[in-house]
């Protein structure tokens, strides 16, 4: 692409200061629009080094009122950032509707550059471009605008402003090791930029190369795309997008009306396998944290099927100092204002520890289907989106245990009675349950349809029966304990 | 006082077994009355290495649903924090009203690490005792608990305990460096400690000693000290604590009445002066960065008094990768569910960059005090806290300006009347500017009482007269520039 890319001219003196005027203004008028339309923008400034992206940043949010953008420069990967899985960094990042985020340099250079040095083992550079198709995707089907830039400049000029740069001390800091090399081999780059770019040339978010030369003119190329990307965004919302078919291997898994529900434990048994599974997992635990691999348990299941005393009998045998369990309400203004996973990205464990979530993502194609809190096609497109996200943990090497927790419809009634007339519980039972249970046949439906979708190989649910407490909780553990094992 | 401690003795097995159970239960049944109470409770645990503070928090979290508690391992400081002032990490973490923070090792530990190992200089232990006592308080007067326990255990168990943990390969990785120091130290390490744990005993949040010999006669201690603190601070909610008195240098400031606002620049003076303060700006964030001085610009002002045309003139001159502004509305549920600083610790930049806060941790005094979103006790106590947080900021080494932009009513009359009629300015203009408009005289006699009691020596007020908004921003980019060039 950067090979075959026809520069365009730099027009006259006088056209040019016209049209930024206009630009600008257009970008000044657009930003209350955002606002209105609710619309997220995501812009990402990619190129050579000193071809001028900070700049440029800087030059088009001098047309945008502070409230509604944030810059994020990606430095260098923290300590932190490195226990995350790959998108941590960037996800976390996303703005919130009817702002934008400017990013510069973001998961393109971090690719690019991983793979110019060879730092990257088989298949690594692939399941990365991978990964970054599928946020992107994601982030637009969502409905954000992803705008991406990459800012080219000959191999003579990147020289040039280098030299310029180290010659000042106040702006030497400014010249990375990696802007160097690049310039060493620029040739090199030029090849893995352009293969990178091509195969990350979307329809949904496509790249603008534009030529930094001249500073005004990067400026105008910039501002003119931006404004009408934004435009067209504003006109295309609310459209309908493809749902993906599922592309993931997927296992066999039962409907919940044929889960046996009879299994019990007497209380004896019970205090004995408690006792030996907790002490096992306490073994596996400090093992896991000396590996650096991390764990995620996901619990689903009706109301009072058990899910907080089962999460119980699971966290007590952990180190607090190396586990969090993370119980799932419905989602803060500043949450709701960005894509549904982005809270969840947020909560994920650094590698070596574990995560129990008390509801999870699934809420998506759970309450938000059945409560009207999202479109159908937001649900409907969650199936394969959550597939993809629960591969993005598993390729980063996380195990993933997933428990719906399954109880019949008598059971949950005896509960709800035994939890109104038990003082201690009260607080646990509120009219909303009892409005949810009115549901419970389209949950059944929903929860089928739901364990069928995201059944995959590498992220099968596993149904606990819970009509006996406490053989489900045994029945966890071993799970827990199982799926360790098999990892390690 | 560790030397002092008279150890209890531990109770016979049946009355422990009973006594712990009592425990546990109040414990469990508080939970939820905490909730009601809207009590945050911060439990800090420190102690010699391997005395069991982790397996204690384990033992008491069991008794409280994950929903009210989160615990924190205080591992190494991350190259982030390092960039951060040092209660940064500590306060981060403060819980929200209704809810449990466990700390497993925190502020002790650091200062306690750092003095006995000699990496102090010259007063930095005494200064890091002070910052703590006044965060302690101020979490105190705020209504906050915090529990404070001190295991100890002798020499001998100690290096008992550490060789058993080294024996074995799961655990070996929980032997620090600094744990094996310790023992080789300890009747050194028992000195700061005891001088620590002496100069932090405060009324309000006093130490608890743990003898930490047996481990059931450990979780007992803990877990009634605990119980019984949370009983005592719920009856003692709502009690109005002493304002203290000013012990910060103040300056001599006017009456906004006296400050005079008829100064004028024309339009080309305007833009020269502009450009030219513009241009030395940026050449002094570069030193800024590279120094790793972190910057900290506070704007506060009347409703259309130019305080967004004001920051954008500083901004725009400013590198976007080395700035961030924060416009500041009112605070979101999981804010206001915290010590109201909280929030803008949260927001403070890293070393070498530049934080400018449109409106500010001044909201307390300004619209909390008139609107009665905070008690009178509240709002008192404020003056001294802010000047307390800003002391905090300038010794971490930041520069802290900040800026009350002056206009008279007739201006902001003839602001509003501009911002209705011109379409891209009305969503800057809301009923609630038109009523906060009534109140000016209440705001006046706020605005002067702020002036007057937290300018400070190392942190004054800078009044920008902006009846011409044009004069106002050369004047903050000459104080701006100014206060850097002071530090450099």
């Amino acid at each position: 692409m950067i090979r075959d890319f026809v520069k365009t001219e730099c027009p006259q003196e006088e056209e040019l200061r016209e049209r930024l005027m206009t630009a600008r203004n257009r970008l000044f008028a657009l930003q209350m629009k955002l606002k209105e339309h609710n619309l997220p923008v995501l812009v990402l400034m990619e190129g050579y080094g000193s071809a001028g992206k900070g700049s440029i940043i800087g030059k088009v949010i001098k047309n945008i009122d502070p409230r509604f953008f944030k810059v994020f420069s990606m430095e260098k990967i923290t300590e932190e950032e490195k226990r995350k899985p790959f998108l941590y960094r960037y996800v976390t990042k996303i703005p919130e509707k009817g702002k934008f985020v400017f990013l510069d340099g973001g998961w393109m250079e971090e690719i690019t550059r991983e793979q110019v040095q060879g730092n990257y083992k088989k298949q690594e550079y692939a399941k990365r471009v991978q990964s970054v198709k599928r946020m992107e995707r994601q982030l637009t089907d969502d409905g954000y605008l992803v705008m991406k830039f990459f800012f080219t400049i000959s191999e003579k000029e990147q020289k040039k402003r280098l030299n310029d740069l180290l010659a000042d001390k106040n702006t030497k800091w400014r010249v990375s090791d990696y802007d160097l090399w690049q310039n060493k081999h620029y040739e090199k780059c030029q090849q893995v930029f352009d293969r990178y770019l091509e195969e990350t040339n979307t329809s949904t978010a496509p790249w603008y190369l534009v030529d930094s030369k001249h500073k005004k003119w990067a400026e105008l190329q910039v501002l003119e795309h931006l404004v009408e990307g934004i435009e067209t965004a504003m006109e295309n919302q609310k459209v309908s997008v493809p749902i993906l078919q599922n592309i993931f291997p997927l296992k066999k898994m039962p409907k919940l009306a044929e889960v046996p529900l009879d299994k019990t434990i007497d209380q004896e048994a019970y205090r004995k396998e408690l006792d030996s599974l907790q002490k096992r997992l306490g073994e596996l635990h400090n093992e896991l944290y000396r590996k650096k691999i991390p764990v995620i348990i996901a619990y689903e299941g009706q109301d009072a099927a058990g899910k907080g005393g089962n999460i119980k009998r699971i966290s007590e045998a952990l180190d607090p100092r190396g586990y969090e369990v993370h119980p799932i309400a419905s989602p803060e203004p500043h949450e709701k204002a960005r894509h549904y996973l982005w809270r969840f990205f947020n909560r994920l464990p650094k590698s070596g520890h574990v995560a129990i979530f008390d509801r999870t993502w699934y809420g998506r194609v759970l309450v938000e289907r059945l409560e009207g809190f999202c479109l159908e096609n937001d649900w409907k497109r969650a199936y394969n989106e959550i597939n993809e996200f629960e591969k993005e943990l598993c390729d980063w090497g996380a195990i993933l245990i997933k428990f719906w927790v399954q109880i019949d419809k008598d059971t949950q009634l005896e509960r709800f009675h035994l939890r109104e007339n038990t003082p201690e519980k009260q607080w646990k039972i509120t009219e909303e349950d009892w409005r949810n249970r009115e549901k419970w046949d389209q949950y059944e439906k929903a929860v089928d349809e739901m364990i069928e979708k995201t059944s995959t190989e590498f992220a099968p649910w596993h149904i606990l029966e819970s009509n006996d407490k406490r053989y489900a909780r045994i029945q966890a553990l071993e799970i827990v304990i199982q799926e360790i094992e098999k990892h390690l």
